[in-house]
């Protein structure tokens, strides 16, 4: 299902992901307006055609007109200005957002609006970040999941389902707040902590010019941005810390395996670790 | 350099690393006869136009006439070779190899023949084996690396070199064997552990669906070769036990910023990560 061609879509916040949302969005001809804190982002955005209109202040006017507002900023950043400007979305908007952790978000700003919060996660994430790295081509062969809770009604889930859709996602499911923020702690979080840990680990410059693919691919994540991830994991700490423990129980007993010979233990381990993995199979193409 | 195209080379194991050296060497006009355990492996050699000839047995005559003889077997049948047959190496052939670990089996070939034995390490490993894997493209982006000892002649090295430039290797250097050990413990062993622990920490077949990018380019290597992994891991066990502990040091620190709310230590962790991976760049290509 796609989304309806005559919403009005504000969108909070032009960086990588807002930016992406834009350009998928106005280029099928949706009209679309932006509020962003950066006035180059809007010039730079109207010069490329991304937007209708945009402004780096909180219009009162624009935020009335808009059916479908969509959140693209970090966690904090939105938490705070739903708590100063969310008495200005109308009871008959739909808002939604881009947030990477949902328990922490989600309740906190159903609870502020009157208008129906339904929260989404757009598994598109890039190295780079700003509105001038904005691709719609993440989208493709990447994962939107819809995150409602009891209070979400099935026209805005539907409304939101669509939104991924449109967008030109190859996945959109649907995971209540708690089951996503495990997921992502498993899927995403401890990854990152992995990928930074070991480059923390060692300090060999020396080593660039041995780095085979499998270092390079683990390791492809290392570069991170530090603002947005710190503030995720904080935001995320139990369901993270709880991933964190299992794997390094699992890492430990490798270790163990290697350093008492174990090696029927360690074979056991790998062709566990070979069955998994081959059912995750290769990256997605779309 | 490229290597001399009158040498008579002798692969001895044909898989996926004996099989693309016999189709890279072949391919080019080298002579190329190949000993293996499996008949069925030499037919599709023979059939492939990969050798000239090949026998499953320890033929004393074709072990004679080689100038060059690589060896491509799994560590402990390499060495297992090496104390039935080296005695039938000529004094005047030069022996090389493809084995991951060189601490443990370098000395030891090298005290056990008398032919010079200069020892290399193709960077070249695939998730597949086995002869009908085999490819010489897996060598273009790669890294080559002769690992001489004080035993070893000039000419052994530079001989071993421009097989490494013949194979079509992006990059040939040379390394120490205690060197080589310390930096496949960090950049390759270490990375195994990593994912394989990964896969083995958490059973969630349901996860498959919402995989993104990052975990997927993670755990690439989670596939694993039990068999000559294993063996692997603990004929470099001192290194790599070293490495393991270096890199849980650095988790344990980023799990208690985490479990403590430390956002700032956090973040230098993130940006130490950044700035480090940043000299690591993007996948080479050839």
């Amino acid at each position: 299902m796609k989304l309806d061609k005559n919403l009005n879509i504000l969108i909070i916040g032009l960086g990588l992901l807002g930016g992406s949302y834009a350009k998928a969005l106005k280029s099928q001809g949706f009209k679309v307006s932006a509020i962003t804190k950066d006035k180059g982002d809007i010039e730079y955005a109207l010069k490329e055609n991304m937007i209708d209109y945009g402004t780096t202040e909180v219009d009162k006017t624009l935020i009335e007109s808009a059916d479908l507002i969509i959140f693209a900023l970090y966690p904090k950043v939105f938490l705070d200005w739903i708590e100063s400007y969310g008495n200005l979305i109308k009871e008959d908007t739909v808002v939604t957002d881009v947030t990477g952790v949902k328990g922490s978000i989600v309740y906190k700003v159903q609870e502020s609006i009157s208008a129906e919060f339904i929260s989404a996660h757009p598994m598109a994430g890039r190295e780079v970040c700003g509105v001038k790295n904005s691709n719609p081509e993440i989208f493709k062969g990447a994962n939107y999941i819809v995150v409602p809770t009891d209070k979400n009604t099935e026209k805005g889930v539907e409304m939101c389902k669509a939104l991924g859709d449109t967008l030109g996602f190859a996945d959109v499911s649907v995971l209540g707040p708690e089951d996503h923020d495990k997921m992502i702690a498993f899927l995403s979080q401890l990854t990152h902590c992995i990928a930074v840990s070991l480059m923390c680990a060692n300090d060999h410059p020396d080593l660039v010019r041995y780095t085979g693919d499998s270092f390079r691919d683990l390791t492809r994540i290392a570069d991170i941005n530090d603002e947005m991830w710190s503030e995720l994991f904080l935001e995320n700490k139990k369901a993270l810390l709880d991933e964190m423990d299992s794997y390094r129980e699992a890492f430990d007993k490798l270790y163990n395996h290697i350093k008492n010979g174990e090696r029927e233990d360690m074979r056991q381990m790998m062709q566990l670790s070979s069955a998994r993995r081959k059912l995750f199979g290769k990256r997605k193409t779309s």
